[in-house]
């Protein structure tokens, strides 16, 4: 009667071959330094001069000639100070010493910076107990980098070293791959905001929470959130400014065989695929391009919608924002399992001593059964019964 | 001549000791469940009402009397439909039947829902094909979660599917710990933030930076971060706005043996502990405590003070935040590697196939290697040379 269901995989390579393409487009945004952390670098930081920019003592002590200081110990005489922040080079006059601070630009002439600890101070100058090699405590002009040193390469995931090489370079600003931009509509009539009192019949949304968090998490940017009644309209309209803000648009609600079901009604005349999917939860599962946007419709429980994302959607959200995959790990099942054969399972899991215990009941209800879990089990479509001490397949969440 | 220095190791423990308990405050603070994501919540969220809040179908079908339905196929009138939205329960006449959405409240007297699936439409009704057991395909109220239940325990460290439980128990907002809060003050006459063009002597700065990244990187919230030259007015100024802004203060220079060390000059009267420790980078450092805040005094140069950070104060701080301690690793060494004697130096390296490569030189102005490093080599205090191959520690970066 029924016709025969798409299977995960193959609905998986469907969304994979429409959302794939669409946040591979790495535009890129520029920020500054202190909002880069933890972001990808679309383009090199270069340096434009030298770094460090002049020669500069290494040490507080005195700047001098090494032919001055050959013999020691010797008294010289010293002509002042240069202090961190010279604003002109002074010159060291033969014979003389001139002091440095750790930073300051070595005086034209002095070849070396003898440390104070070297150092008596006594009338009439400054007895060098011992002498030191010509470029001794001197950091020279460019040692660290050259001008148009490459300091972060493109495609850096930007730790606080990076941050400290740009800002050295006096770059207040990198230029970042761009996070993909992910919208996401919940929809019900039943369904209010948390923080709402209820009135009979009613909800409160967890779907548009739930999404806008799993997509933060894999390294997208959930630019809008919004919630809507079981209004074509309303629907329609949020799905305009959803478009328009993002390179993805998630639906969650309004795909299933019910009388008011608004997704199908406003985007079935639109081309979308709209089908029933092996699996459990989250049978019935869409998809569309709407004005070249591609727009993933999950189904409106909770439960569901979550298992959805982290199956069809998480997967390719993290590729495209350069997180490493999240492979699922083999675990024997603690307690045995039955399953509805023809659909694959998502149990919700807690791992515990190298087992997994399955937790809560199936139904795509169990919101807070869910919030408990830590990993999905995956029961394969042609099981209808797994025994305890079976190796499955659990996805971490 | 010169006392003996503090080793790494008692330097940590007094840091430890005066950070430590300013850090175990855990204030809380309030905040939408979008902006919560990743944090520690304070408190537990626990349900009001009851999850699902009323008695729902779990299909798209027919409410019924399954004593209506124990003999099938029958054919039954149809009294309507009840939505999703449905703000008023209505009650289901014997012998009837009332279609019912997914989520839809099950009407009074009925007890079960028949899946649209196991039905055929006709004239005069419904065409029940297979008879369902009493309380089939409906969800109880209270069924995920009784009033009163905890579906986020407190020091959760929230992930989307406890934003979404939270969100499906009508609470907007969570409790959280505050993150340690910590201001940044930089000093230095001849330095000037990035993005400024640079006179003679001059250098851009890239403590500020590198220090509020290693801070948010721990897990903390950089609250403050400032710049101000060696003018002990000014750095006074300061200090006063971040003493009063964070948990944690710290500062980078001004704590060496030259004529102009602005955090010395004010925090020595004000009992500051200034001390040169036996390490590399990083030899001068100091800890003050200003009106009851701790105060952290990092050495100025680049390289030293996210050293000195990683060493002294990334552990203090990511415990603070909850986060897990990075321990060393011990790994070959892929080249031999000098070290001055008696102080401990912490040399830039970078993992390739099992071993550590130093990367760059010792010197404390080399940001630029240091940003291309991913660990740090721990050199002990009494080595002056240690051989390729030998196993060394390495603090990961």
């Amino acid at each position: 009667m029924a016709a025969r269901r798409r299977t995960v995989d193959e609905h998986a390579g469907r969304i994979a071959a429409l959302v794939g393409p669409a946040l591979a487009r790495h535009e890129t945004e520029t920020l500054p330094l202190l909002d880069a952390l933890g972001r990808l670098t679309a383009e090199a930081v270069t340096t434009t001069g030298p770094l460090p920019p002049f020669r500069n003592a290494q040490m507080d002590g005195y700047a001098a000639r090494s032919g001055d200081v050959r013999r020691t110990p010797v008294v010289l005489p010293v002509d002042g100070v240069v202090p961190a922040a010279a604003t002109e080079l002074t010159t060291l006059a033969p014979g003389h010493l001139l002091k440095v601070m750790t930073g300051a630009p070595v005086p034209t002439g002095a070849d070396c910076v003898i440390p104070v600890e070297q150092t008596v101070e006594e009338d009439g100058g400054v007895r060098v107990l011992r002498s030191v090699d010509p470029g001794a405590f001197v950091r020279d002009a460019g040692s660290d980098a050259l001008p148009g040193t490459v300091v972060v390469p493109p495609f850096t995931r930007l730790a606080p070293r990076h941050l400290a090489a740009a800002a050295a370079a006096g770059v207040a600003e990198v230029t970042l791959r761009r996070r993909p931009r992910v919208a996401v509509i919940a929809t019900g009539a039943e369904v209010v905001p948390p923080g709402t009192p209820l009135a009979l019949g009613q909800v409160h949304d967890a779907n548009g929470t739930a999404l806008a968090g799993l997509v933060a998490e894999a390294g997208c940017d959930p630019v809008l959130v919004d919630l809507t009644p079981d209004d074509p309209a309303a629907f329609e309209a949020a799905l305009q400014r959803a478009v328009e803000a993002a390179d993805l648009v998630l639906t969650a609600g309004g795909v299933s065989k019910g009388d008011f079901e608004v997704v199908r009604q406003v985007l079935e005349p639109l081309g979308a695929d709209v089908t029933e999917i092996g699996m459990q939860p989250g049978g019935p599962q869409g998809s569309a391009s709407v004005r070249g946007v591609p727009v993933v419709c999950l189904p409106g429980n909770p439960v569901s919608a979550q298992v959805s994302f982290t199956v069809f959607l998480r997967p390719l959200l993290r590729a495209a924002a350069d997180l490493p995959p999240i492979p699922p790990a083999a675990l024997p099942l603690a307690a045995a399992v039955h399953s509805p054969k023809g659909r694959r399972q998502w149990l919700r899991g807690v791992v515990k001593d190298g087992s997994v215990y399955p937790v809560g009941g199936p139904g795509s209800h169990l919101v807070v059964a869910m919030a408990a879990a830590d990993v999905l089990i995956d029961v394969p479509e042609d099981a209808d019964f797994v025994g305890a001490g079976t190796v499955v397949s659990v996805l971490p969440l």
